[in-house]
């Protein structure tokens, strides 16, 4: 039980999470922090929250669990404002998709205090954002990855843990490096690719016409392009070496492809095709 | 009102068509036509066809409309056994993702026949296969493109257009080289992308963490991947120019993609995404 929940980002994650806490009978106050006042107001008419505050200081004092539902790129400026006033007791962590840079970050913000710190990416989200599209049951079934550090407080991660269990998560952990690289090819590829191919489309002079005669597969290729481009912006820089390794892969494949449609090689698109397949028909039972 | 519909390939195409048809009272008989005895049997089990035949001499005889739901890669085949045995009176349409390969063809087997064929393309299709994966509002407000040539009779092309909208789809025209450059980006092109996506992660080293540490994005990304080899071997070898095109481009687009995340080029990258995003959320409305 978290006796003063504060959530900095009252967006579709945080507002999410608090949401669910809620549910579950799992935080006592629920305190909401954030830049937009209009998104705080409707975070409070909408429940969601117990109180808005509108200075980060007034936001934390008291909390025993602050969680950081910020874009990755705002991570390192909230956590300068946060290291002078991080009360004596309590746990941090965030919910970024990028561990390496935030773990940077918070390291330099919060000195002795970073042993409770505890890094964290839930892995859900739609391409909306705000606290209008939070759901209580986002997190169910999700998972969630920690990824600590060898000096993280062993009882801050156990919080945290079963802050994210009782929010429906299953929660496993990874190194930062581990993670960076993972979610490299297993997130931030699939949305690179999925803006690529929109923006390709834009600038072509078919536009209309392949927008208006496109089905399901351009949908659903396309579905992640309409997330937010600055928090996407975010992303790529901080996980720059990681996502370049991922995309430079991907690239060197797809001339592979394109040269054996050149060269009519039946027999090296069935064997690619079925290989994906028989991988992509093992992801289904997953889903 | 088709009296004697006769469909060869009884799939998901072929059998959503039968089942949308008979719901909707606009076929006195519908016989299928197969090479498995055993798919052919279930349709008749489903109550999707009246009747199986396993001679195409024996199906078309006295078909007032004939529909081609078989593979791209199938049908020279199917055009060839069926020329010599056409009835007088049928109308014969296809289904093919590709319609300049399916008219040359066509061509050569229908003769003088060849204005009663009408080229047609359902945009809709699941990555299932078979008559089980078939649904009878498949085609509910989807779009359906024909192709009729200079020479297509217009009463054929008339009785095909009623048939899908019968169907409940949207029914629209387009030259096939329209349809096939158009096509290539909005659907054959999502295709290559997320096969290439799935092979890639297959050969990675860290081949079962991505795909048990991937969400939404990867999953979408991806689940035209489980579509049929063979039948997108095909596709692939036979809209190769238009295909190769669009992948060229695309294999352009994702370098530059690099070079700016390379050069730390967020400027670049919020326009992009944002570009993307705003093309995408337009889609949105429409589905």
């Amino acid at each position: 039980m978290i006796n003063k929940l504060c959530i900095i980002g009252i967006g579709l994650i945080g507002g999410s999470l608090a949401r669910a806490l809620r549910d579950a009978g799992q935080a006592r106050e629920i305190i909401g922090y954030g830049r937009s006042i209009g998104n705080l107001q409707q975070a409070v008419e909408l429940g969601v929250i117990d109180r808005a505050e509108v200075s980060l200081p007034d936001a934390v004092r008291g909390a025993d669990m602050i969680v950081l539902a910020v874009p990755v790129g705002n991570m390192a400026d909230i956590l300068n404002t946060l290291g002078p006033v991080l009360p004596d007791d309590s746990v941090v962590t965030d919910v970024g998709s990028v561990k390496g840079s935030v773990i940077t970050a918070a390291r330099a913000a919060l000195g002795s205090r970073f042993t409770h710190f505890v890094p964290g990416h839930p892995l859900a989200g739609t391409e909306q954002s705000g606290v209008a599209a939070s759901l209580p049951d986002l997190f169910q079934r999700r998972r969630v990855i920690l990824t600590p550090e060898a000096d993280t407080d062993t009882d801050a991660l156990m919080h945290v843990r079963a802050m994210w269990e009782a929010a429906g998560a299953e929660v496993v952990s990874l190194t930062a490096t581990d993670h960076d690289r993972i979610l490299a090819v297993s997130s931030h590829l699939p949305h690179m690719l999925a803006y690529c191919l929109v923006d390709m489309v834009v600038r072509h002079d078919d536009y209309r016409a392949i927008m208006e005669n496109s089905a399901g597969s351009f949908s659903d290729a396309t579905r992640v392009a309409a997330s937010d481009p600055v928090m996407w912006r975010d992303i790529c820089l901080a996980n720059r070496d990681a996502l370049l390794h991922a995309l430079r892969q991907y690239h060197t494949d797809l001339g592979a492809l394109v040269k054996a449609i050149e060269k009519g090689d039946g027999k090296w698109l069935v064997n690619t095709f079925t290989r994906a397949k028989h991988a992509r028909d093992g992801l289904n039972k997953k889903f």
